[in-house]
């Protein structure tokens, strides 16, 4: 059973708003004349710390009680999730710790020392990642943060759908990248309770094509193969995010890297932004299904845009 | 002696406003602290056509009477004058003759032909260009509209400025780059009219050095050497550009490729935003001479975003 409801996120947008931005809605006309539909871009990668994360994250951080707090909060994430947590304790005065894969490029390390966090190296995969972050939590107290597991996140996480909605109210569908679910469900929550005839979408990539299976099977599964340049997008839902998911989500679109790569060219050439090639997935699908976007004036949620400028000869050639 | 008056620019605003955006002034707390200063950002990035020159072509085309609009409008240039005039001629309902070097990128003819205007192509220098515009003015009795050395484009520049300060009528300083010197000596004429205690600056890349020699001297000179990635700004001051510059511009700042690189990744990675390398001078400008801008609410114009992505590999590394 759904345990978020509406009231929940009025509550936690006035709680996280003195800490975030509201973000622009963009719209540009020659990507509409491409589309063949009006598009309205929530540009999240103009948000605090590069990313709607912060939502999620800062939503959770106070939610908990200054004995809570006064331990410190702790993740696991090589992502845009690490800063948030990061920045959060920053912002309330206590200690972050951060279990970030060894492998973690040094620009995303650095982005998380920046913000004071501690961080914890360990094995690049699931189960290290787990481990290191069970023990500091015991050794330091810590309260632990899942990136998308954990309704005050997915709350949080809600607000965005919120404020478009607020800027656009005739919206007639609106598409959300999957990764873990976090921004997915809660776009879905809250586009629900605002007006249940709003349609949500989802893009996935294909070479991250998990949450598909899960829509379809009912559980949580995993992605045949992992291999995308949408690295924002590459975990699986969970049980919480996949309840939500199924009850309030039209369907979930994929779509290749190459058309990842075409939708991502064409927001840095026309609308001159900087964004993350997981964002603009929702971007590529609804350019991939022109016909079932045809005259729905369609919001996408741009999550993020924490890019390292040395990969762009990869993404465009 | 200057022929543009305050009314002619109030006019020349009134005049474009329905062919051109209201662009966004951004500002960004990271770089403010980098710089330590409070600096606001004119984004024309996010302008029609992509880039400020919109604001003197149409200005110029909407000063042509029925008649001289007749038989069209013709320019030389490789970059966003280019597309400027052929968006006037379409939006005019008039022809568009495009004098563009054969070495042209041909992202850059595509998007001129885009407009629907007819591109002729030259040899690659000045002299070549010149007679190929004079020929085609006489075949077809278009009207020449020069990129820069036009005090009906000066004046649409000038209205760059004059929005800015409009929306932060208290800033202490204002930096633009130079080329030619349309934007500058706009922003520098209008800066004056508005408050003559305002600070005008430029940046200029130490590989394209004329407009220094030229303020110095008090004539025309040429750079020394052409060699910079700030490609939007290889071309001289003409007469009356110079002319303005010497009377309301403070002084003329050099920085090199490596701090324009510099400040082009901080503008990436920070603010989230495409822009040209030519329109960073001025920023880099402001990061050299930290003092001369401590404590002084300064204005940037960035003056466009038409970049060509495969470029990235050589700026980012």
């Amino acid at each position: 059973m759904i345990q978020i409801s509406k009231e929940d996120i009025v509550k936690a947008h006035e709680l996280i708003k003195p800490y975030i931005h509201k973000t622009a809605v963009l719209t540009n006309a020659s990507i509409n004349a491409i589309a063949g539909t009006e598009l309205y871009f929530k540009c999240e990668n103009f948000q605090k710390i590069g990313a709607f994360k912060i939502r999620g994250g800062m939503n959770a951080s106070l939610s908990l009680s200054p004995e809570q707090l006064k331990n410190g909060i702790a993740t696991h994430s090589s992502g845009n999730h690490a800063q948030a947590i990061a920045f959060a304790a920053r912002e309330l005065g206590t200690n972050a710790y951060i279990v970030m894969p060894s492998t973690s490029p040094s620009v995303k390390v650095n982005a998380v020392k920046g913000y004071g966090a501690e961080v914890i190296f360990c094995e690049p995969n699931q189960a290290a990642r787990e481990a290191a972050v069970e023990k500091i939590v015991q050794e330091t107290g810590a309260e632990f943060i899942h990136p998308y597991d954990d309704y005050r996140v997915i709350t949080g996480q809600a607000t965005c759908a919120k404020e478009l909605l607020e800027e656009v109210p005739d919206l007639k569908a609106i598409v959300a990248p999957v990764g873990g679910g976090g921004c997915l469900s809660g776009t879905a929550l809250w586009s629900h309770y605002f007006n249940p005839a709003i349609e949500v979408y989802a893009g996935e990539p294909e070479g991250a094509a998990d949450a598909i299976l899960s829509f379809q099977s009912g559980k949580v599964e995993k992605a045949p193969f992992v291999k995308t340049i949408a690295d924002g997008l590459m975990t699986t839902l969970s049980e919480q995010t996949l309840e939500i998911i199924r009850e309030h989500v039209s369907n979930i679109l994929l779509v290749s890297d190459e058309e990842i790569k075409a939708a991502l060219k064409l927001v840095y050439e026309r609308m001159k932004i900087v964004v993350e090639p997981s964002c603009v997935v929702p971007l590529a699908a609804v350019l991939k299904n022109k016909a079932l976007f045809a005259g729905k004036k369609t919001g996408i949620i741009l999550t993020g845009g924490n890019v390292d400028l040395t990969r762009f000869s990869e993404w465009f050639q």
